[in-house]
């Protein structure tokens, strides 16, 4: 992949006054809507348009395997990944309970998950294959390889998961999807969002490293020590993204690192959930730092490296529920307060139609 | 009225175990929903039920005018209450937009507005009559009396307005209404809002005034001196919460009041939008401290003085989004969090229903 095929132009800012002229005459004191007047601003600018419109709201999940999850860097044993994929297709988990609750369409993305699903008709299979040094083709592990031996994918496969991302994301966008949200689950890959972190923000490892699905104390000792010897593992460590990327992603990071910037250059409206998309969100924008002005950080994770990732991007999220969850159930959550800016943008009356007298 | 008419019983608690248990159970890791799980056990406790519903979300919307805006406490002309009723009426304003936008029903009351608006099919006619001293039947002057020279209201406005509110919310449950909002539009009642928090906290007044819909910095002192020479108009000053909302309240403070402990003890969950609700809900927690069961307090206001409200109840926001414009619009956009948190309780898998391993 040439860096050029992940360029992202900024958004148009041409409307801009006209956009605040518009937020400032309406039925209410300047600037009470606070926070949704900026989201206002950003979604007029994202969609180049006074009345812009948010139609479909889709979240898509991407599922992934991390082969480092076998070294005990994770509370649930990996078996859980595909359980909770089914746990998705059956309509049972968080993300299925919060999609339904709030209009928003879902779908599920095998990005490599060590597991065979046979044919089902609601999940999409793009499955990387084997990762790494892996024997190739075995069904029982087509998640990444181990980072603690080596990289844990190709740059083939990273190329793959990047490509297959923003396929996912031109299909949507071709049937008129103009808001997306991301999630994702993978046993480990709050162990692979860290060290992504931690090298792309230069941030203390111990400020990137969180307890995850919830280990104990001494959990929490074990995998800051299994990052440290995946840190030590790769001595020409340097914070290219993409080099990262394949070094220490998983594949589902890697797929919605391309979906992301895909859904930028659609003109599409980006929801960032939480710590694992952001570190998603942080490739990206690393890679094409306009990624950001399509982007909404939803939720403050609870999962301590979410906040060194916010402040390294410097973006101040939506809401702080304490959610540790993933699955993109921050970014479903968040939805109807980005309705909720878009529609008052569009339908609430200005002090001149209302006949309401304006300020002293 | 006497107090044991708006006493208020404690939620049953009896459920706990059997709440905690489900939401432990759900196919997530424990706590990882953060404050949703709270707020799906404060549902359940409120609603008595291990699968509680909340249906016919509705937000009421009480309207009243303060014979002290005419002092010149707000950066509105006091004209600016009935023209925004009007907005309401027409659904441009931002509560018919989020309300809309959420599936929420609103109800428009006339508390004590000074304006004639005739016989209108959606808006319900409430007012308390003329304020204090004014000259009683003045159709230009239905709103409170100033606080400046006297009390607001009388103790048989007071009660008329609380009893009101009561009704309102009555009628409301015996349609089927299970989860309730409020708003408010006045000009001048922040000025209210912070005489009554100051009051019934005894924070200094400093910390319980704020800009309001806009005042510059000489319109702030101007406030704050009026609101001193309030106070220094009521020597008996004292903490009884019904004596300072006869002399400091609005109509539609004193209205929202009766309506918040109704809605508790018709076991609705109540939804407390920013300042000026904030007056009335700490009001009502003084009056009935169980009260503050039934309670959700959806959003931290911009306006400096509520932070001295919630501190002094000891109670955290759901979001913090910087508005500060009333009309109940954070609670209707607080409303899908709350059903998510009642969604999940009631529609996610176990790890037994779903076939998910437990941690290790």
């Amino acid at each position: 992949m040439h860096s050029h095929a992940h360029a992202v132009a900024p958004v148009d800012r041409s409307l801009d006054t006209a956009l605040r002229r518009k937020i400032d005459n309406k039925t209410k004191p300047l600037g009470a809507l606070g926070r949704l007047e900026d989201l206002a601003l950003q979604i007029g600018r994202v969609r180049g348009s006074l009345t812009p419109t948010l139609h479909q709201p889709h979240i898509v999940v991407f599922a992934g395997d991390h082969g480092a999850a076998k070294a005990g860097i994770s509370a649930f044993p990996q078996e859980v990944t595909w359980q909770m994929v089914e746990n998705f297709l059956a309509g049972g988990a968080a993300i299925n309970v919060f999609a339904r609750a709030n209009g928003i369409a879902l779908t599920v993305v095998d990005a490599g998950v060590a597991h065979d699903f046979g044919p089902r008709h609601n999940l999409v299979d793009a499955k990387v294959g084997a990762g790494g040094t892996a024997p190739a083709g075995s069904p029982a592990n087509l998640g990444t390889a181990s980072y603690l031996g080596g990289a844990a994918m190709t740059v083939q496969q990273r190329g793959t998961a990047l490509a297959r991302g923003a396929e996912i994301v031109a299909r949507l966008a071709a049937e008129g999807c103009e808001v997306i949200g991301f999630g994702e689950m993978g046993i480990g890959n709050t162990a692979s969002a860290a060290l992504i972190t931690h090298c792309l923000t230069d941030a203390p490892l111990a400020d990137c490293v969180g307890r995850g699905t919830g280990l104990d104390d001494a959990g929490l000792a074990r995998k800051q020590a299994l990052l440290q010897q995946a840190l030590a593992a790769w001595p020409e460590r340097n914070a290219d993204p993409l080099a990262v990327l394949a070094r220490y992603g998983g594949f589902e990071i890697a797929m919605m690192t391309g979906a992301m910037l895909a859904a930028a250059r659609q003109r599409m409206l980006v929801l960032v959930d939480g710590f694992i998309c952001g570190a998603a969100a942080l490739t990206a924008a690393r890679i094409a730092p306009a990624f950001l002005d399509y982007a909404v950080f939803c939720h403050a994770s609870a999962e301590a490296g979410h906040r060194t990732q916010l402040a390294a991007l410097d973006v101040a999220p939506l809401m702080s529920l304490d959610l540790r969850l993933g699955e993109g159930t921050g970014a479903a959550l968040a939805w109807p307060l980005v309705r909720a800016a878009c529609a008052f943008l569009n339908e609430m009356a200005s002090f001149e139609s209302a006949g309401v007298s304006e300020k002293h």
